[in-house]
């Protein structure tokens, strides 16, 4: 198997990305779970770019990383100076990392409209920064910018840049397509002839602007780069980098490469998660191998086949990047996909067909409205129980009232809730102040609840999405929230929709703690049953 | 120039992406708006899946469509019936299409699991079923299903299922890579020899499980398909199909292909978020051409260079795809690009660095507790004019307060504001209701303003997002609100940070008034300025 080796740029290339942007503790935590994936290489960062940089490679360094190599991201030497007295030049030894990553210009456009200097002075630019970080002890990739464009435009020059840091003796040279605009052919092409000139290792940097850069990078390694460069979720500058949550899995599962081990890929898709949390950004849920959907089922032919081969509608296990299978419910579901559902929701075996037609019509009541159950396991199966009269209300709505009050615009704004409920048959009324009025009318749910079902004190909402569904009719609009509620063990969804996002939450909230008092029956009538079994066990011995 | 037909068939197997629903009037809409833009053929839906489609097909035969084929895609015959007496080949017809797309199987996994039917019958479905639509006068494709995986397990099977298509009269021959797990070079391989061996003509449908699917259907093209067949935004099954967003403009900006005309060309990107909108998805903004990052510019050194040469980090025009340049503003941006930035909005040329240096001060500071102006121009366009002291307050919060009321599990939500603004020295007093407490809250700040600036009724809230920027922090946790407004010509976009969301939106609200107002008075300013000047030049005939 050839060992292609990974670099991670999320922390450094992912970060330019809009929309990105990685607190300093979060870069450590970021780069401690690169480390345990088991990636060789993690650029931390732009030396001497900002602070929050600099103190990350201070910090890594008391971190005791398993097997991945810090590099610092950084500049040449500036026009005409000395690289001795060079500030760029300086921060890379500065950074005091193993690795350094050095971005020179390979196209003349750049030298001349960039950097206004002579394309000579760029080439011992090069040479001197290279010689300079050799010196200095460190281990040094050439990060050849624009190479491609470079070589499309003058060739022997794009050559003569490598050939100067070739020379001044890096380690590795990494070829470039800055822009994201190079075709996969061209960059096949031009990876080999490079790789005919050079016995220098090569590696592959590529942007996604025409939405190939994974494709380019598999070509690149196919072409006879070694090592390839990228970010988790596929974060960066524009359209972003080559994604390594899809360049990872391929090479290794379907190319017969080596990056990591078995059971490091086996954790993508918790990485993934983990960096999208870390940078608050929204998963994608269609992202390959990774993504919530990359598994999931939706179209009734598609249910029914995977029923019956999974080979039928997956390329490969989805357990070995940490995936799993999922079938949706909607409306181009045949009732055997409801039923299917109800089976992986664990309640399937008690139903007849005839419940799942019933099911699938209060479905499609419910979706015209803009329900969307989807991604709210806990509420369909909520639904289910209620279409089938199974449903236990653990409490009744008497009402509640929420104000929201702001007395001067510097004043902060105070929420106060109140509600009354019927539980076990007493009337219960408690108020609760909150940080917004939400949080304010979960409070005094919770405190009124909590007398008669002390197991809700474990339940906290973990996130909570609201969707406007008819944008046109502006604040007046459809709103859809999504709860996620967990209890440290489990997490569940639930949805609410309504034209008041206070109501849409409300039924949110109520379905989450309703989910959960129903899975701890569940749990306590299974106990229980075991604890009959042992019994009438032991009296068999 | 080489003619590739474009197959859209994002009403189709779009829609069985996750979190994908096309209202039936939305169907029509974006059929219309794909006929606009200059695609070939539009499959509408699944003939005989459900009755949304059928609807679909009755009422687009009614519009007047300028170059689009309406497609009805649908099955082979079942095993063992007359195909003149089967209800899906009926179906077909019954759509009442000029095409129709067959999908059969040809992959032997899945005539003997999911078919259970023999190799044999499996051929005469396919035969049947073409020549049955032919002799009903239909174009007819035909739609390898798997063909790839069939390819490579029992190339003779597959080939022998295509000649059952093509001898029965099928006018083209769509190769599909149903699961996405083909790799480029074997697309590119089994393409080539299948176009060998026919003449036939033959079009490409690939899925996205590798993040290929791109590249793929770029690479079949190559090796001799004349047909593309995708999704708008890459919707679909699992990781989505073929995004058009990404092949169309590159066959024909970087390919020497013709799909469209050059303008139909430059509404691409207006198409995508109209898509977007229609099926209620978020805009992804870091998509290929179309998406809002596709030429952003956050990097300090990128923004720079961006400025000196738009090529240095551009692949091409965005206006070719109807995009345009944006730079963000962010802790990664030297005082230079906020300046830039301070310029793109107009009001660059009257500051110095140091209000730069003022602006960045503030906006780290912000930034630090939540705030991100990268897609909030008009907030941070009132920013700056805050830190220049340049701010005009139009009028002064002494307070609000907002009531959100529910008496019964089944009674509506009722929502109310009050809020007492300071207008040009008079205190006024407004109430109002809404259908949310944000609807009210908008209601009530608008009618207490209307009197004082009339224009101010021409807004509207045209989206509402709201993020939860640390979600561990549940209900309690930050919460981050943008609202875009629109005034039916031009659209803004504001932003609110609290812990409450009501307070949030406030902020958001009230830098989306005070940006409107502001935009007018210095419209009027300009007016009055080139009356002004109108005048002098009349004094000078």
């Amino acid at each position: 198997m050839k060992k292609i080796t990974v670099y991670d740029t999320t922390l450094r290339d992912g970060a330019q990305a809009e929309g990105i942007s990685f607190s300093a503790s979060g870069k450590l935590r970021v780069a401690k779970r690169l480390d345990e994936f088991g990636v060789d290489y993690i650029e931390g960062g732009y030396a001497g770019s900002n602070e929050k940089d600099m103190r990350f490679f201070r910090e890594i360094r008391k971190e005791h990383l398993k097997h991945a190599k810090i590099v610092a991201f950084g500049n040449t030497r500036r026009a005409k100076s000395r690289v001795t007295a060079d500030p760029w030049a300086k921060s890379l030894v500065q950074a005091q990392t193993p690795v350094v990553c050095v971005v020179g210009k390979t196209w003349l456009l750049h030298v001349r409209d960039v950097l206004r200097t002579t394309p000579r002075e760029n080439l011992a630019m090069i040479a001197d920064t290279v010689r300079f970080l050799k010196d200095a002890g460190r281990e040094v990739f050439f990060d050849a910018e624009h190479f491609f464009d470079g070589y499309r435009e003058d060739a022997a020059y794009a050559m003569d840049a490598l050939a100067a840091a070739v020379e001044a003796g890096a380690d590795l040279v990494v070829l470039c397509d800055s822009n994201g605009g190079c075709l996969t052919q061209e960059v096949g092409d031009t990876v080999r002839r490079v790789a005919a000139a050079t016995r220098t290792p090569l590696g592959f940097h590529g942007h996604n602007d025409l939405g190939l850069a994974v494709a380019n990078t598999l070509e690149a390694v196919r072409a006879g780069v070694v090592q390839v460069q990228g970010t988790l979720n596929g974060y960066g500058e524009r359209c972003g980098n080559a994604d390594l949550c899809s360049v990872v899995p391929t090479l290794q599962l379907k190319m017969g490469c080596r990056c990591v081990r078995d059971n490091q890929l086996a954790g993508l898709r918790a990485l993934s998660l983990f960096v999208d949390d870390t940078a608050n950004v929204r998963h994608d849920q269609r992202a390959p191998y990774v993504g919530q959907s990359a598994f999931t089922h939706k179209g009734g032919t598609h249910v029914d086949a995977v029923r019956k081969n999974p080979r039928s509608y997956e390329h490969m296990k989805p357990q070995l990047v940490g995936n799993d299978r999922r079938t949706l419910v909607s409306e181009l579901s045949g009732g055997s996909s409801v039923l299917f559902k109800a089976i992986e929701l664990g309640m399937g075996h008690q139903e007849s067909s005839k419940g799942a037609g019933e099911i699938l019509k209060a479905l499609k009541s419910l979706e015209g409205k803009g329900y969307s159950f989807e991604s709210a396991d806990a509420s369909f199966r909520i639904l289910i129980q209620k279409v089938l009269k199974k449903h236990k209300s653990f409490f009744d709505l008497e009402g509640f009232r929420v104000i929201v009050e702001k007395r001067g615009h510097d004043q902060p704004c105070l929420s106060e809730a109140t509600i009354k409920v019927r539980v076990k048959g007493e009337i219960e009324q408690t108020v609760a102040e909150g940080d917004g009025p939400v949080n304010a009318l979960d409070g005094a749910l919770r405190k009124a609840l909590v007398r008669f079902y002390p197991e809700i004190a474990q339940v906290a909402l973990t996130d909570f999405q609201v969707s406007i569904l008819d944008p046109e009719e502006a604040t007046a609009a459809t709103t859809r929230v999504l709860i996620e509620s967990g209890d440290g063990k489990d997490t569940w969804r639930t949805i609410g929709v309504s034209e008041n996002i206070i109501e849409a939450s409300w039924q949110g909230l109520v379905d989450s703690v309703e989910y959960k008092l129903f899975q701890e029956e569940e749990k306590a009538r299974k106990r229980k049953s075991r604890r009959k079994a042992a019994g009438r066990e032991g009296r068999l011995r």
